[in-house]
């Protein structure tokens, strides 16, 4: 089905809307908005206004907080613990990323972890947030479980991702945001509605083996039979499974453990009160040589690998972040293709809440 | 072929006299066999004595110092930046770890960048250091090319390893050591000598597309024909190829671009004068809670995964670094394994130093 180009603006004014009509204060839903939008633009739909609904469900059920309730527990110069305080977590995240952003000015580091937050939206949103100030950005999230250890058969881990931009000169930023999964659950569920077998190396069914069926990978999940998502690197560890897990617990480690937040299974095991976690870096270049040779090199890198020999049959070799940028100027310019069941979705939050589709 | 077990004591002894007869001073000689005995005993045997050849060579020829040449060239309460000055990698590695570790205990976290160093052995040889400190520990380094960028046909990247580590409390600690490729270089080679076919997603040849012919890949790479291993996720996007590629460039940046060592072609294209970069991180947990909460709580996360369902056919679900401990103490008592071609290679370096291969 076609997709309707719908107008950044359109999308930022429906969301701001609704956010505030749930008692969001409007910087707040601004903040929201920016992310859920960002995530459209950079074509990262699986996490924008698609997702509108989550937070909906959790400002109406109440286990997220429409004001921030947000404190800063401990801190050092260069390191700060966060408790979320069950406030939206892109409102906490963007504030604990600031205070990063602050300490590695003063500090040329930053560390914040974060405890007691919700679902941040996209990690790329936060280093993105770095680059502003020619600092590099590292943004990290435990999840709920939806990834299973290599030689498991049920999921543990959450899709835990990692995102780190650093600036270049005249190329674009590098910006890289991936889940440790190989591939985003909504990717499953998309070959289910086509029909399709999947790859092996995606998920596993509910005997803990590498499966080509979305649908009895679904049905494991949804009934609790086991089952969910392979980490980076597939099923066991001929072809490094066993990396993409740890990445996953390595981003648990450093946003769970660290900060006190829930870790694993217990991340959403109580579904009313999430207990996520976040890890935002921030780190500052001239510490360690002049912006603009740093900016220079990473120019160079960039070349580099664009410039170089393409395997048989490619045209192009891609840096990390290119690919959304290139969306982003697009789409501002010819409107965000929606899903028409994305944009049925926002039209009846909209007139659940009194809220008109479109100013 | 039956592999003799040697004692680790002997292994220490024979690598200390090798490097003190090449005029490395014995405080920086222990340091050195400690990096390659510990990777060893941790059974990553393509990083220990195997590879002594390598520093002999580069001491011989004068591109590797045998005395320190390190200086800690620029400094901020948190971070530094040490020009390795073509030094020993495991000597200006573990002075720069060392720096770390100090800046973490006064200021909550260290962040260390080296460049003009050399290879360093393992990676886990710094983040483990952190352990003894009850610190979390983050080691990275930049290397020769051998890793193909997602879509083109000539390896740019090194294998840019990861490596990460966490104190746990009753459980072993988290230790993440691993290369950004699918697997190292040392396995083709070992499917080329068995005349064995490897599976799809480790290696393309000098089309660029995945073999599974390791005589075919490792004679493109012999030949600077193109070809080269694969970044963990295989070959394109559908695993997740371009997700291991963009781990290894943000290796790249972290350890070639922010520290001004080369990256990329560039580490080794003067093969006379390599440039390799590291990264080191030490974290005190302390300033986000109690280390006894963090130690309880990673124990917790370890025994979820590790008590949680198997998939079919398994028994056992590892945690990162368990393999590791496992054989060292086994090695430790019995002796470690080696490959009679890496011991007869060990006495060829002695007989031309004159050193007897055991004391």
């Amino acid at each position: 089905m076609e997709h309707p180009l719908i107008r950044e603006e359109t999308l930022r004014w429906f969301c701001e809307q609704v956010l505030t009509k749930l008692e969001v204060p409007k910087a707040d839903a601004q903040v929201v908005t920016d992310v859920l939008v960002l995530a459209d633009l950079r074509g990262i739909d699986s996490h924008g206004v698609a997702r509108l609904g989550r937070y909906v469900a959790g400002l109406k059920e109440g286990f997220m907080k429409p004001k921030d309730a947000s404190r800063t527990v401990r801190e050092t110069k260069a390191t700060a613990l966060v408790d979320g305080g069950q406030s939206l977590g892109q409102v906490v995240g963007k504030r604990a990323m600031d205070l990063a952003i602050r300490k590695a000015k003063d500090t040329a580091v930053g560390i914040v972890a974060v405890r007691n937050s919700n679902h941040y939206g996209i990690a790329g949103y936060y280093s993105l947030m770095a680059l502003e100030h020619n600092l590099i950005g590292v943004s990290m999230t435990n999840a709920g479980p939806l990834v299973v250890p290599t030689f498991g058969r049920t999921s543990i881990l959450g899709t835990n991702p990692i995102s780190l931009a650093a600036p270049a000169m005249k190329e674009k930023a590098f910006v890289l945001d991936m889940a440790t999964s190989t591939v985003p659950r909504g990717k499953v569920e998309v070959y289910n509605r086509l029909g399709q077998s999947m790859p092996h190396g995606w998920a596993v069914d509910e005997t803990g083996r590498s499966s080509t069926d979305p649908a009895r990978v679904l049905n494991a999940l949804a009934k609790r039979l086991g089952g969910g998502l392979l980490p980076l690197g597939g099923e066991g560890e001929d072809l490094g499974g066993h990396k993409g897990y740890g990445l996953a617990l390595m981003v648990d480690v450093l946003c769970g453990v660290l900060s006190g937040a829930a870790t694993g299974l217990q991340v959403y095991a109580d579904e009313k009160k999430p207990n996520v976690g976040h890890f935002f870096l921030a780190l500052d270049p001239t510490a360690f040589r002049p912006l603009d040779e740093f900016r220079r090199d990473m120019d160079r890198l960039v070349r580099e690998l664009k410039d170089s020999p393409k395997a048989q049959g490619q045209e192009r070799i891609y840096v990390h972040g290119e690919k959304s940028f290139a969306r982003m100027e697009k789409f501002r310019k010819e409107g965000i293709p929606l899903d028409p069941k994305v944009v049925d979705g926002l039209k009846k939050i909209g007139t659940d809440l009194g809220i008109a589709w479109s100013a």
